[in-house]
């Protein structure tokens, strides 16, 4: 998918809203538990229940791997459910990888050839070696560099000035910005850093930025959209556990549904506010 | 296993090799190209051989992981494998991760958990609350966190000076050992690299040090074993594909344990000239 399919996504849905699907087996609602599968059933009511809310959405690797031979299907399942079924979303494998050339291309292997996602975030830690990979021999998939995360402790190394008082993650955004373009490369800006959007948009004025953080991390939606949009609106803007887990009873997809719609409808407004939208 | 476990092993074999199990399906030798699980054929043969002349194996997840399911069975097996097998070994999966808190929880579990890894590498990028979860529920588990590597793109942003001249990797090491102790963390630097292992001696002197990049990729074991060891040795030196892909005829087994036998003879002569085995 290109940025120009992902505008027109966005435009078509009024929304730029990203569903994490960071699906625990310990917080299933109780009708589901012990049934066959149950985390590939209750990602697949959550994504039926969120479609028409929703552009993209991101399932987080983590909570697969934790489950082992079987999680690695059920993340490949969701997967192919939501290509199946949903062609227009995007897809991102929140995957925080990044290995030297030869690794990452295995990886990139993992996430774009076994499965068909359109994008996986990525570490820049190693630098332009361990990302190009993710790029080379894909068209039309995205590497999501992480520059600013939504953590406490992002201050512990991204916020380190060199000598000329260029952040690590302004270091990181500027850099990086020769490996690929903006129809390859977006960047992870984290909600509670919503203020630095406005110096990472002088940096980045065309790229899109995956925003997690909005909701269960304290991130506000509206400061977000305020320093951040851009003119082809430039944003996804994810939450997890405020849209799967905001009912644990059997409603629990419905009870989803109507927490993204109502993400969504305050993103439409922000969108006709900044006239990409009537 | 502890530090003391592992020196003790070291000395017991003489050894502080680590086989980098990298397996790729296409690279494995004719005679197993079509059999069931040829990957973990492949792994169990040449464990059984360079075991003698080794103190850890490292299988490297991505190799897997571009398999899905099957392949992410095959980890598991070797995982296993390994420690049923020849339960002196220490285990690290190499898998570079690190996300928030709650999710970085999740990749612990999958390999300290479902499987009985030692240690897992860790990207430092996101800071100590991406580290910590490794640590926190697991005793006798080990982060190795990235720090200097090997490929050349290390120097796009770990080489970075801040304004007192600490370079970022510097930061990493010494920041980070406040997050654990030498009984639960290690660093990554790689051989590439050998001469900064005197610099990196200075901040972290008693811990152990994963040093990738001696044979394929360039760098020279003497060179590490000089600016590297410590009083209980400090090193685990990996080689993947100059021990595993050293022959791709029906006796790459035992090539293999040939060159481990060779590389680990080397290593022995180190370990004496610097009195810390007779």
């Amino acid at each position: 998918m290109d940025s120009t399919q992902l505008f027109a996504q966005i435009r078509q849905k009024g929304s730029f809203l990203c569903v994490g699907l960071d699906t625990d087996p310990q917080k299933l609602p109780a009708c589901l538990q012990g049934t066959e599968d149950a985390m590939f059933a209750f990602n697949r009511a959550i994504i039926d229940a969120t479609a028409p809310y929703t552009v993209a959405y991101k399932p987080n690797v983590a909570f697969y791997e934790a489950e082992g031979v079987e999680g690695w299907r059920t993340l490949e399942r969701t997967v192919t459910y939501i290509r199946e079924r949903y062609p227009e979303q995007f897809i991102i494998a929140d995957a925080k990888r990044g290995d030297i050339g030869n690794t990452s291309s295995r990886y990139a292997a993992a996430f774009f050839g076994k499965m068909a996602c359109d994008a996986v975030t990525v570490a820049p830690y190693m630098g332009e070696d361990s990302v190009k990979p993710f790029l080379k021999d894909y068209a039309g998939k995205w590497v999501i560099l992480l520059a600013l995360t939504s953590n406490k402790s992002a201050e512990d190394f991204q916020y380190i000035p060199d000598v000329q008082g260029e952040k690590l993650f302004e270091r990181v955004i500027r850099t990086s910005q020769a490996w690929g373009s903006p129809e390859n490369t977006m960047y992870v800006v984290g909600a509670t850093r919503a203020e630095m959007l406005e110096d990472i948009r002088r940096i980045a004025p065309d790229h899109f930025l995956l925003v997690p953080g909005v909701g269960a991390q304290g991130g506000s939606l509206e400061a977000v959209a305020r320093y951040g949009m851009n003119s082809r609106c430039g944003l996804l803007v994810n939450s997890s556990r405020g849209i799967i887990y905001a009912d644990s009873s059997e409603r629990f997809a419905e009870t989803a549904g109507a927490k993204a719609r109502e993400t969504a409808e305050a993103m439409r407004l922000m969108l006709q506010a900044r006239g990409l939208i009537s």
